[in-house]
Parts: C-alpha cells; sequence; structure tokens
C-alpha cells in the first residue's frame, strides 16, 4: 500500500487554499488542503507497524510550533505548481528530516520546500498568467501546528487518513 | 465548527465501495468511504475539548470487533440512498449509544443502520434500477475495526480528519 504523512492546518487556512484549487488543482477532490512531509512511499503491514512506532517516537519528542505564511511561489519551470510558501522553519525542517531516517529512510525525491499547493499541472500559459494574479494576493497568516497524519491512497487517487500523531503525545 | 465521528474500514472495502459510489453518490469526492458513527453536529473548540476527552474514554475502554457485510439495503422511501448493510453488532450499536451521551447528548436525526453509502440522491426511477441491479451483487466480507476517526468538515463540504481514536488506546 501507498502511504504519505502530511499536515492538515487549520480550517480558516484550507478553506482560503481551497477557494484557488478549486479552480486550479485537478488534485481538489483527492486530498484536502496540506503540507506534505514525506512523499509517498510503499510498505507492507509489517513494516508499517514499526514505523508507527517510529513516527510516534518522533511525534513525542516534538514540540507543537508556529508556522507563518505571506507568499505566493512557484516550482516552474521543474513544475507549473503555484503555492503558498510555508516560511522556513527549525522545526518543520527537522520533522520532515526525521521523517527519512530509520525505518523511512526511503529516498527524497526533490528538496523539502514547505508549502500548500494552490495550483498544479498548469499549462505553461495558465501558469504564467495564474501565477501572476496569485502574487498579488495579500496574505499574512500565522497558526500554530499541534500534529500531522498519517495517510494510505485508494484506488482512485483519494487519500485516507489511518492515523493522528499529535506533538508532545505520539500516537 | 461541524463535526462528524465515522469508520474508515480497510483500503479493500473502501475500492469496493467507491467503485459503485463514482457512479452514483455525488459526495463521492467529499470523504472517503464510512460507516457513520455520529451525524454532523456543531461545537466550539472549548467543547471540543471536552468532548475529545470523553470519546478518547470511550475508546480506551472499546475492544476492536469485527463486522460483517452480505447484503446490499434501500432507505427508500425516506431517502434514495443505497448501501452496503453492516449486520447488527453490539458493539458497534453500544459505541454508536455511547457518543450520543454525557458532552455529546445530541438528538438522533435517524435510527442507527449502520452502512457504507454506496449511491444516494438518485431520483426514484434510478433508485429503483440501480437497487436491482446492486442487490444482485454477491458480497460477504469480514474485517476487524480497530479504530475510528472525528472530523469536521470543510466550507467546500468536504471532511478533513482532527483525531484518530484507537480502541483500547483512546488518544
Amino acid at each position: 500500500m501507498k502511504y504519505g504523512i502530511a499536515i492538515f492546518p487549520s480550517k480558516n487556512l484550507q478553506d482560503k487554499v481551497n477557494s484557488y484549487r478549486k479552480r486550479y488543482d485537478p488534485h481538489y477532490a483527492l486530498i484536502a488542503p496540506h503540507i506534505t512531509l514525506k512523499e509517498p512511499f510503499e510498505a507492507t503491514e509489517e513494516e508499517l507497524q514499526e514505523q508507527i512506532a517510529f513516527i510516534s517516537s518522533i511525534a513525542n519528542e516534538t514540540e507543537p510550533f508556529s508556522i507563518f505564511i505571506n507568499k505566493v511561489g512557484s516550482f516552474h519551470p521543474v513544475n507549473n505548481v503555484i503555492y503558498l510558501k510555508v516560511n522556513d522553519s527549525e522545526q518543520l525542517k527537522s520533522l520532515h528530516d526525521q521523517l527519512y531516517t530509520g525505518p523511512l529512510d526511503h529516498q527524497q525525491p526533490y528538496n523539502f520546500v514547505p508549502h500548500l499547493t494552490m495550483g498544479q499541472k498548469l499549462s505553461d500559459e495558465e501558469h504564467s498568467d495564474v501565477l501572476e494574479r496569485l502574487r498579488m494576493i495579500d496574505i499574512e497568516h500565522e497558526e500554530t501546528i499541534d500534529r500531522f497524519q498519517l495517510l494510505y491512497q485508494l484506488e482512485n487517487g483519494s487519500w485516507t487518513v489511518y492515523e493522528t500523531f499529535r506533538f508532545g503525545k505520539g500516537v
């Protein structure tokens, strides 16, 4: 089965991001707005049990932290993805890095650029039009993150939450 | 905010149910296939904290249990909903009933008929056609349930998981 790890931010932020995703993100219906902490990986049921214990110990040793958002960015020309940039955060980076160690030692397909996708799979022209427009959005947002989730992917491409990990608590 | 409580069954069962929902359920993209344990209810952030502690204690005192599915049913004429019936289960009934007590003492809009929706909001004619076809499906399924989830609803109608409760563990 294919698993992934993500943070779902507050309802307010999800609603805001969805107002753009609805138009610009074909994955809109497959998963709620999220910050990917670990890209999709394959695991057996047995591997998963070890991984969950490991993730739980990481969560247990992590304190809730703040994230700040004030900028729209793009992964063009690598990918035509437009996103809300989550400002550099040592805690977020450390959490991400730990989720690629031990029984989760997978190859990282990209450098870690924490973000919330607003649009993707746009044509070059559409990308440049939409980016120009979205760059003018006035956004300044701060919130506290106190949990993250382990998800698995269904055959239709959508994601279901399997487990919630709370900082300072583990599973 | 609006919250709800549901069980997400195994990936296999979700995939099976989604193969029907894709055609017959307009809520297909809003939530993964699930067994509703508690209908949507409004709660403030403060109420929620008390409710989570209460749900956690219920989960803590519940043992994992089996569910059996071998029949397609319909809520017609009340609602044109076609579903996989989850066979009567004392544990499931008890869990449901407890989730309507204490700080979760809300009115129940329906009697508890545990099910996985395959289709809904069908016209009378469509309902009768589809039901006739789906009643011929040969299904016999058993699985163990060891967790359930608290979700909240976004403005677009979709649901995000807030917390996972595991039986025998609480939060």
